[in-house]
């Protein structure tokens, strides 16, 4: 019986009686619009690599004072974030990341050849006081609100202070709203200033996961031509199609986006209240999709729950937690609720002998 | 009026009356099989970081003795290229380059916090004693016949003698073969090892340079794990759709190939016949798509066929080389005669005043 020990074993893992609470992607098609374009589809050239036109100027409507020229369209958000990261080398610089983390986070940071720096996440929210005290000598910081594994939305005035203190000391924010749309509990606050970076894609809120199309959104004219040229010898243009497909669902309806929401809201209350009553430790989810109790070896979770009950959950040690496990709402009800009866028994049984 | 400096000036560059000797890619059609699967395609989950299984099952066939598990598909051969030198990173190890070069290598090489080694090939041609003098503290060369901007082929004999002395100094070879089907000399010649890594798309062979899909073929396990790593931070898997797209173009009879090499052969004929006849010193290309004239000035050349002949031409020098100007032939035989006599016109005036 295999040790389960990265979120990569379960790529590709899927049967009738799987239960999955693993991977980060939204069960629910895409809008259908972004489909109605492939019949007469015929384009093959090399497009721009900073992205198609069309799709900059339609992603520049969606936030005050951009432009086209201030975006790069990008194979989802991995490739924004590393991009990001190569174009601010410096021999030595430090990336200053929360713990938890998206777990790919220092992965990305060392690839980068920088250096990650942590800080702890009180119940997943930023400390100001511990933010300040640590992110001097840094010269990037990721912000990821609403937050992966921890489902958290920062809090507004504490966003605020961030931007203001890493705007005075110079800092880069990489600010991930991978996650802005899906969010419960107030609006998305968009981080702002010269040296923003601000990430996301198509994959979270249009379920267009596996098309990968995501941007970077940046202030700062070299940093701009920095990513450029890297990507023109990495990767060149983002798949041509996708960015199409990208463009159509910009023109979806922003009802759409609120069904969706709608939908996930559902589905956390439905799980947050499941996973109280059966007596764990967590805080409510803001946003995103994802809850993240405490448990007790949370490796043996995942292997017990995975090889006994069928079912799949993150071990939260991948994420920087060892003390918490992540369950990913991205199911119908129906599932959730025979996920969390078997949950239960778990719990009553070699969960409790432990 | 703004100075030429790299190929990235002529993106986007297009209307009727300029004459485009520039970008590397091919301006006929796809085969119409990849388009065919588009009208009922439906999915839009991530798929495996490695590439779709039956993709790589597809690709596998086309190679001796590989199987399904040896190759991980990216965002074209760019994507393969630098995720093989970053998971090939080491501090201070070097990389061994011919000169001239794809434009993209020196980047790609320093992108990967490596160093380039340079040799340089005599008439497009590598030879053997200066490259074996001088390989032997690098852990990694990177070959590419048929040759971007040289359009020659290496020698049989050559290209064997290459792949046993790194075999037996243990050094990678990472063999860049883009142009495999575009030949028009002999057949390609596959390079293999234990540390080879073979680099390919279907950018060329199916023109499908926007969709980006391409791939490395590893036959080594820790590589291709690491490889797998690193795309797992860097970008997830390549455009499902494109691997789907590509994957009917793996189906297409080898008669599309065949007929794909005629028109590039007349073509290559057309145009080596006509830059001969203007007495410029160049030798015949034996595969891909690009001619290689020796030109005094080269990027004055650039400049001026651009503004007063609306022609695009690559300067050597983006390449390696400040005494050759690049002419890719990828477009039909009136456009390629209409620009040899703009061209000629030049040569009798402001090139001739020079």
């Amino acid at each position: 019986m295999q040790r389960i020990d990265s979120p990569s074993f379960f790529i590709g893992k899927g049967d009738d009686e799987l239960i999955s609470f693993g991977s980060g992607q939204p069960d629910l098609a895409p809008p259908k619009e972004v489909y109605e374009i492939l019949p007469t589809y015929r384009a093959f050239k090399y497009g721009l690599v900073q992205g198609q036109e069309n799709l900059r100027a339609a992603l520049a409507a969606q936030y005050p004072n951009a432009t086209a020229e201030s975006f790069v369209i990008t194979n989802g958000a991995s490739e924004a974030l590393d991009l990001s990261l190569r174009a601010l080398f410096e021999p030595g610089a430090k990336v200053f990341l929360p713990r938890p983390y998206y777990y790919s986070y220092p992965h990305n940071v060392r690839l980068a050849h920088l250096e990650p720096k942590f800080y702890e996440l009180e119940n997943g929210k930023i400390n100001f006081e511990t933010f300040s005290a640590g992110v001097k000598d840094c010269k990037a910081v990721i912000i990821n609100s609403p937050g992966n594994p921890t489902g958290t939305v920062q809090d507004l005035d504490v966003l605020k202070k961030i931007e203001k203190l890493c705007d005075e000391l110079g800092i880069w924010i990489i600010s991930d709203e991978v996650y802005k749309d899906l969010i419960y509990e107030r609006e998305n606050y968009l981080i702002e200033g010269k040296k923003v970076l601000t990430l996301n894609s198509f994959s979270k809120t249009f379920a267009m996961c596996g098309f990968r199309v995501g941007y970077v959104y940046a202030r700062d004219e070299e940093f701009l031509r920095q990513v450029i040229e890297i990507k023109t010898h990495t990767s060149m243009n983002t798949n041509i199609l996708g960015q199409e497909m990208a463009f159509e669902a910009t023109k979806v309806p922003h009802r759409y986006v609120e069904q969706q929401v709608k939908i996930w809201h559902e589905r956390r209350d439905l799980i947050y209240k499941k996973l109280k009553e059966l007596d764990l430790d967590l805080w409510k989810p803001e946003g995103a999709f994802y809850v993240f109790p405490k448990m007790r070896n949370p490796n043996r979770v995942v292997n017990d729950l995975y090889h006994k009950y069928k079912m799949i959950v993150y071990d939260g040690t991948w994420f920087g937690d060892p003390e918490r496990v992540r369950f990913s709402y991205a199911l119908d009800v129906e599932k959730i609720e025979e996920g969390m009866r078997r949950l239960k028994q778990y719990l009553g049984k070699e969960y409790k002998a432990d």
